[in-house]
């Protein structure tokens, strides 16, 4: 389990000043992603990395100080791409639901195209639970938040919260699993739509 | 990563026949829960196992082959009885959706009494790959099938499915994560009463 520093401990002279940093320590972390996604953490090697980068074993030591710090890294940077895309998908003076439909077919998109996602942040669980922790923690509060403008607009139920956040984000996890992951032939559009279609008014029947 | 046997190929001449032996192999099942709940699957073993069953080594092989046998076992055994839960919780004539809120109490109930099924059965994605896939597969599964039940006698909408099973199930794993294994105290009863409502009407305001 990786040892824990605390975020004001988290080393932020190692990050890269230049452009042509930026651009090295990214494709460590692109090589990073196949590279623990393929093989798991333990079979994982900085070697292994860098190889795949095709960048200089020196250059890993320039960014990070060991294979659990670059795991770390990892696991945050994909925690804020599922967040940024999530971002990305909504629309200005979309309706609360509209803004749940497209945060999910963006989702399920970056799933299918990033399938090592899943892989990846639940082995965090154990490698290190912190961070496992954090993304759910973080992506439920950011759902709760759109949750309170659209009661706010007026599109949704004042009676709403933490529940029906997290509710929303397993569902949203479960979808890509099956639909992203495990098939990735699924029709997103109509998968999103029934999801929406749900949460929007829910499966009573109308009678 | 476990190497499968096919279920025709799964060993039956293993089960026990005796009571007696039925209550050895039980705690060496108990014990590997405890074992593989605290340790993860690669620091347990079978000293660990036999020494918490308070078994000799010996018993340990009469029923099982190996650690990676075991945790087959226990994945699947916490499988079935995530299945028995649920199905213990249902009352007859219950409507659909009363069974679905029983349904994700009794799973809050028991996910807070064995907070270790969630690393067990998370870490089965690593270690063994098809049984975490089953163990989802199958309770999609029977959420698909309890639906269908409610469509028939006209408690559901009947345009729903596989989408809204996984999504049922992935709001159940997520409220448990956070409600019964983070946040022990909650409310089982309050939150099972918002996510029915949510999963009965939605979440959209009623103008």
């Amino acid at each position: 389990m990786i040892t824990r520093t605390s975020a004001l401990e988290r080393p932020t002279t190692k990050q890269p000043r230049t452009d042509r940093g930026r651009r090295t320590r990214q494709k460590l972390i692109d090589a990073a992603t196949a590279e623990f996604g393929e093989k798991g953490f333990h079979d994982a090697s900085i070697i292994g990395i860098t190889g795949r980068a095709g960048t200089a074993l020196g250059s890993f030591y320039t960014y990070f100080d060991s294979k659990d710090e670059i795991f770390r890294s990892l696991v945050q940077e994909l925690s804020d791409a599922v967040k940024e895309r999530a971002a990305l998908a909504l629309v200005p003076n979309q309706s609360a639901l509209d803004a749940e439909r497209s945060a999910l077919a963006a989702f399920l998109e970056f799933a299918r195209d990033h399938k090592e996602i899943y892989r990846i942040i639940d082995e965090a669980e154990f490698v290190d639970p912190q961070s496992y922790r954090e993304h759910y923690e973080r992506t439920a509060q950011r759902i709760e938040e759109r949750l309170a403008e659209g009661i706010k607009s007026g599109d949704l139920r004042p009676d709403i919260g933490e529940v029906e956040a997290w509710a929303i984000m397993g569902m949203n996890v479960f979808l890509g699993l099956r639909f992203s992951v495990w098939g990735a032939d699924a029709d997103h559009t109509e998968v999103s739509r029934a999801a929406n279609a749900m949460l929007a008014t829910g499966i009573a029947s109308r009678r």
